[in-house]
């Protein structure tokens, strides 16, 4: 088999398998008070789950591998349903087959052979999807999954014009390496970036936490390559045009249904001379919110804000500091007037110097004006270093008999108060009826003028069968979601749509248009053989909405 | 016939019938000396082309007028073949009636009306078009224009979220006027801000002279409704999504192909504190172009950037400012070493007091850097008085016997030079087999990390016959168009596709792309009633770009 397969990487859970983030004490008493004694489930191995893989429908190939355990590592995400398929070993549905191409002419020639023999095609980036992008499904026809680990190389760079062209598979911190080694950063930072790829970033429309500085990645890719059933389509690089519709608005978001984006063309910036985080702690929420509000409709440059409601400050702190940290935190902020209710709210400042200077004596200013304290930039570093580490907890917390999960939405400032307190309502009391409780909290991150993103996430005691767990989330996620849509929020701000949140587009954007996206794809391919049932509903799928 | 329809506009040409902009004496001899003494064409009189209006094919109804003058006064745009029309009296086409609704429901019983009787439909907004938008194409169906001139009022602010609902044929003025008295701007000024209205902006996607700091209309439109043939579309105002493509970006660049655009949600910020406006001078285009690439790639935060090459510095001084203020403005800059090369940079601040000390610091030092002579403020004030005014000078120019038209396109940064030049080259010997000059400037404005739109101005005198002017200026567009377009330029940064780019939207797009957007409307437009000919080339043009 193919050694890029048999990388570091969990085969039944997130990120490298040598990694982990450890509870404190503290941390551990903390969960299990507020949710109860839990018993964890037992978790099949990796030889028992390859005896289940059944065989290929493909036969063997140049063009791909059939090798049942590089099948079982590409066979599912990092949602919910995907850790309770893999812990369990209930995967069901396997590809038949992983390819590893290695330029644009590999990936003709696997489409070539997938249109002449109607294969299904699903496109896998870091494996990273927590709403079922790269899942397949039950389908009579073979399942082909098409890795796009190897194609990861800068290519071009374009110091005039700041663009920087990369083959689509490449990881975040690879392309950073290879832009910074020219003095160059691309500034897209997901919490996934240690695994996900720029080609996934693309496709499903993804946030970087500093997207406030370097913007959303719509505005960072310029254009590039994409592999289509047909042939090859090329985006032209324009940096703005009044010429009708903006393609790469369909290619953005299109979750595999237009081909393999190949080559992705990315606006790079000058790495800033400075840059820090710092942390500073909110009476309450609402006075959080106002503040988070005036900075950003000031107009204020900062490169990130990311306020989290008293649980999560609480949460947090339990999870992170120890109690003697704790006390004397809680100490200093209650001299100062803050106190229980306290929110966390972390800054990033980024750029020159001089202009960095302002806007945190400019941000300060704010703060104090809603009665916040700014406790200046350790935390700020607490949380920098461990940026993307946090997905290590879900293991950590598997372990101990609970399982994680988060929703994730964005809606208009006026709105932003009342769609977190129905989200938080529906999940806290979501399994009353099994007698399970669910720890619930959430953050803004993501701010714009106009609103911004409500990340929330819930914690629950496994059930005693998979079954029975999968039940319980599946009826925390149908509600929460049905009203997220309902109530002017958006299904997703950051994740995409998958099969998780197809079911909510239409609620969303409207049948019609939900209807015409879906007939533009169709127009591309017509046998519905590009990575099917993801992003609009699959036929056995219809009602799952109204349910 | 309605009053609305006899308003204060030119009928044969730009803006307010009492308002104009006369050339100074050396202005004049100057584009004498240029371009060698002109021939004005005779233009028709009102009264002989109202007698050509023929009869309309449309009974009278409620829901429209088919007064002649009304029909007269609404079929034509501001493209340099519209005025050949206007001024020769020759429209051939007239839409049928126009109708002047003042509800979404009003709009409801037109579209049905239309549908019903397989009539063509032309959105009317502020009439600006210079690329042939609301001209009507040859039909044996009748052709109705809708104006939207009666929904013009801010229907809700939200305040919290900084959004404000407009009827999406409110003017620029009266739009601004309705949120300034609340505190808030949409800060979108194109040059033709005056006369045109939101809803253009948007299915046109238009670009403002501040878009630097307020962003492009792409950016401050956030939903809206659309009555399309089918019935009416919502589009949710979000902050932000990942849940599939942005359907937004295909109602930007409709340009009336999926209906009527009645209401749009627009993001709107405070009024800033201080905005100012000032000029500096460059020793010559290449410091220019890299002076202005240094101010945008380091992320100065102006709201405006415009730097004319050097011919179109010295002709603006010679149309703008006396033989005295030349000399001595002449003198000091050769003082300090910027001599007859020298280019007029333009630029804006908008802010916070202090921030803007801040920046114009900043900018101030990179002016230096390049070489540059910064003058301050006074030539700022003089070009911000004037800077809706210009399109005026067209009928000036006419009145001496010049045609005068724009091409615009964006690119990036390290194509800049050699595509303007390209440009120039065309513009400068299209004519010679005609024995005619042309003369030709260039400015590059709306600036972004990768590029920036280059917007370039050709004069020639008029040939002895509107046929002849008529053929000579479509020599020019053709070929410069198609020169663009090759030569990895959009062809419209802020002016759109209509009917005179729609040939070469293929050659930037690719046909299969351009096919698909095609196919989509079609979705929502089977027989081809709404706004036919533009964006898409009609059946009959399909060649004019090989030609």
């Amino acid at each position: 088999m193919d050694r890029a397969a048999r990388d570091n990487r969990q085969w039944n859970g997130w990120g490298d398998k040598d990694r982990s983030l450890a509870l404190s004490a503290d941390g551990a008493a903390f969960i299990t008070e507020t949710l109860g004694e839990a018993n964890p489930l037992a978790v099949a191995t990796l030889e028992e789950v390859l005896a289940k893989v059944p065989a290929s429908r493909l036969e063997e190939s140049e063009l791909y591998t059939t090798d049942a355990e590089v099948r079982l590592r590409h066979a599912r995400g990092q949602s919910l349903p995907d850790w309770l398929a893999m812990k369990s070993g209930e995967f069901n549905l396997f590809p038949d087959a992983v390819a590893f191409p290695r330029s644009s002419e590999e990936i003709r020639a696997l489409m070539d052979a997938a249109k002449l023999n109607e294969w299904q095609l699903i496109p896998y980036g870091g494996g990273t999807s927590v709403v079922g992008h790269i899942t397949p499904c039950e389908s009579d026809k073979p399942v082909l999954t098409i890795s796009m680990s190897k194609m990861n190389r800068l290519l071009a760079l374009d110091r005039v014009s700041q663009l920087a062209t990369f083959g689509a598979g490449v990881k975040g911190p690879f392309l950073e390496s290879q832009l910074q080694a020219q003095g160059y950063t691309l500034g897209h930072f997901p919490q996934s970036f240690e695994l996900s790829t720029l080609g996934g970033w693309v496709v499903t429309r993804s946030s970087g936490q500093q997207s406030l500085h370097y913007g959303r990645i719509e505005s960072l890719f310029a254009g590039g390559e994409i592999e289509t059933l047909e042939g090859k389509l090329d985006m032209t690089t324009l940096p703005a045009s009044s010429a009708g519709p903006d393609w790469r608005h369909l290619v953005l978001g299109s979750e595999g249904h237009l081909g393999i984006l190949t080559e992705a063309k990315v606006r790079v910036s000058r790495v800033p001379e400075q840059e820090f985080f710092g942390v500073a702690f909110m009476p309450n929420w609402q006075q959080g919110i106002a503040c988070a509000r005036e900075v950003i409709q000031q107009g204020l440059p900062l490169s990130m804000l990311r306020l989290s409601n008293s649980i999560e400050t609480k949460t947090q702190l339990f999870l992170s500091a120890s109690q003697s940290q704790r006390h004397w935190l809680g100490k200093l902020l209650s001299l100062k007037g803050v106190g229980d209710d306290k929110c966390m709210l972390v800054y990033g400042i980024t750029g020159d110097k001089r202009d960095n200077r302002q806007r945190y004596k400019r941000l300060k200013g704010i703060i104090s004006q809603f009665k916040g304290v700014n406790t200046g930039q350790s935390l700020g570093k607490k949380w920098e270093h461990k940026r993307f580490a946090f997905p290590y907890l879900r293991e950590t917390l598997w372990q101990m008999g609970y399982a994680i999960d988060t929703l994730e939405t964005a809606t208009n400032w006026s709105n932003i108060e009342p769609l977190t307190d129905k989200i938080e309502q529906s999940l806290k009391g979501g399994l009353e009826e099994f007698g399970t409780q669910v720890h619930v909290f959430s953050h803004l991150s993501h701010l714009y003028s106009d609103g911004a993103s409500i990340y929330t996430t819930y914690l629950f005691p496994v059930a005693k069968t998979y079954e029975q767990t999968y039940q319980q989330w599946q009826k925390l996620k149908s509600t929460t979601s049905k009203l997220i849509v309902e109530n002017h929020g958006t299904i997703s701000h950051q994740h995409g749509v998958g099969g998780d949140h197809a079911a909510y587009l239409a609620t969303e954007k409207g049948e019609r248009v939900v209807e015409s996206l879906q007939d533009y794809f169709n127009g591309f391919d017509p046998k519905g053989q590009l990575n099917p049932g993801k992003l609009f509903k699959a036929s056995n799928t219809q009602d799952e909405a109204q349910s």
